[in-house]
């Protein structure tokens, strides 16, 4: 099919190309020029501007959005809706928030613009090779366009997930279950570390992942950092966040459930973000009053 | 190799028949006679008692206990100890805590009996098709019967973890990530079933293992406990657990070092047992006293 990818990042490149392999026709955009030569270099149409995107598509148009959640997102759909028109199909593969998603779905659709939103996993090697996508929006719209999910995905890799906003939803819930798992990860290894034992990370990870009920991807990546770094020496233990486990645990609370791996998994996350803590220091206060424990001074 | 396994539970007899498909020579103990009789229906030597189990087997002898952990691993180490001569060997395949394995390890030594700790994951497949093995003990022992642990595991799925009671410890922490990884997953399938959306969790896990950052073993049966009970209707969600997981964090205790999500999996684990709470009546009795908030009568 013909379809325009916006965004060249990490992602949509990889995603750029994927297509590509798989014979659609893309038409390649970002702001960073030098990213739409190498687009152009690998064989898709570049362009420069959005109405040079839209000057090279013809019919009815599919617009892949591949840029970053939030403001990015908000911005670029204000810029491209004076050239959409009715029954074009404009797609979020970002990590949007489902609730901005479902917002836009039902602005757009007043326009007469179908608008779809997509979850995709498996990181830059997923893009490019075959990620994991779930998709969300109105069923007939999917069906049009279903090919590019079978085509970038891995087999059973996608997912059509039902009304507006349930693919950024599951791809929401997925990143939270994905900051447990890490989480749990992360201390089983802390205790190895600090253990009287003396284990080879690498190898652990080695075993684990053949034939072990923990077997995962995530403890293949972890196989492939302690290879390169054996006891993590070249990094420091700041864990960043960006948006969807703290969406996830949002979630939560307005569904009145219980999530608190989840979300102890972003305050691990939140924590790992001082290097000292202010609430550290007020239980180290209180210590100190009520029992004469001793402070550790500045 | 030849040698013998004393216990024919789910993961013994699995172990067993693996054992016999590569060739080894096993006699098969368990207090149960008809398992006895099973597994000399499928090529074991059967053995009804201790000395029966000593009679079948010559020279140097290996010993694999697949018992549960805790007092029938101790009464079966007792009630072994007279026929066991130096150089012999056993082998403690079971869930021990690595603490026994320990004190085990040095009380057979000052006897000139070597043991081996071996945790084995990947459940009863694992132990029938290729399951993965951690082991720990005297390297030269170890070396003298690497071949078994190669043939029963998976390729790259055993690992010599080093001096004695870490084979155990290294499963007692696999078993800790196990609980971190599965709590986080029940928690976003939880989302998912309480979310306005309507996810189809089987097609969910299925999506999700094909090119997903959380695809795993986990995961899988997931898929295959979704294909079986769409809701988990036929199931309630009391969740025991048999000792791994506290273990693992009385360890973190012990090591001053912070494991809150595998902690807080194992109290999940454990509030999962009551219908009702105690700590839930004190907190809604304290909002009634000071708030004259309603509480929910008997």
């Amino acid at each position: 099919m013909e379809l325009a990818i916006l965004g060249l990042g990490k992602m949509g490149f990889n995603l750029m190309e994927n297509l590509l392999d798989h014979k659609h026709e893309v038409v390649a955009f970002d702001i960073d020029h030098n990213l739409v030569e190498q687009a152009e270099a690998v064989g898709a149409k570049g362009a420069t501007s959005i109405q040079k995107v839209f000057k090279q598509l013809d019919g009815k148009k599919i617009i892949w959005m591949m840029v970053p959640a939030g403001e990015i997102t908000e911005k670029l759909i204000v810029d491209l809706k004076p050239y959409l028109s009715e029954e074009d199909i404009l797609i979020d593969g970002g990590n949007s928030n489902y609730k901005d998603t479902v917002k836009r779905y039902h602005d757009l659709k007043n326009k007469g613009i179908s608008y779809i939103d997509v979850g995709t996993s498996g990181g830059m090697e997923g893009a490019r090779e075959g990620a994991c996508t779930m998709i969300g929006g109105d069923k007939e719209v999917f069906d049009q366009i279903e090919p590019i999910f079978k085509d970038i995905s891995v087999e059973n890799g996608y997912l059509y997930t039902g009304e507006s906003g349930s693919g950024h939803f599951l791809k929401m819930v997925h990143n939270g279950v994905e900051y447990g798992m890490m989480q749990a990860m992360s201390e089983g290894f802390d205790i190895l570390e600090k253990s009287t034992y003396d284990f080879d990370h690498e190898k652990v990870a080695r075993v684990w992942n053949n034939g072990s009920v923990i077997r995962s991807w995530l403890m293949e990546l972890m196989e492939s950092a302690f290879s390169e770094d054996p006891k993590l020496d070249k990094i420091r233990g700041i864990v960043h966040a960006s948006g969807e486990g703290k969406w996830t645990v949002e979630t939560a609370l307005e569904l009145e459930t219980a999530a608190p791996v989840i979300a102890l998994s972003l305050m691990m996350r939140n924590r790992s973000l001082e290097s000292d803590s202010f609430s550290g220091k007020v239980v180290a206060s209180l210590r100190n009053q009520f029992g004469g424990h001793a402070v550790e001074k500045q």
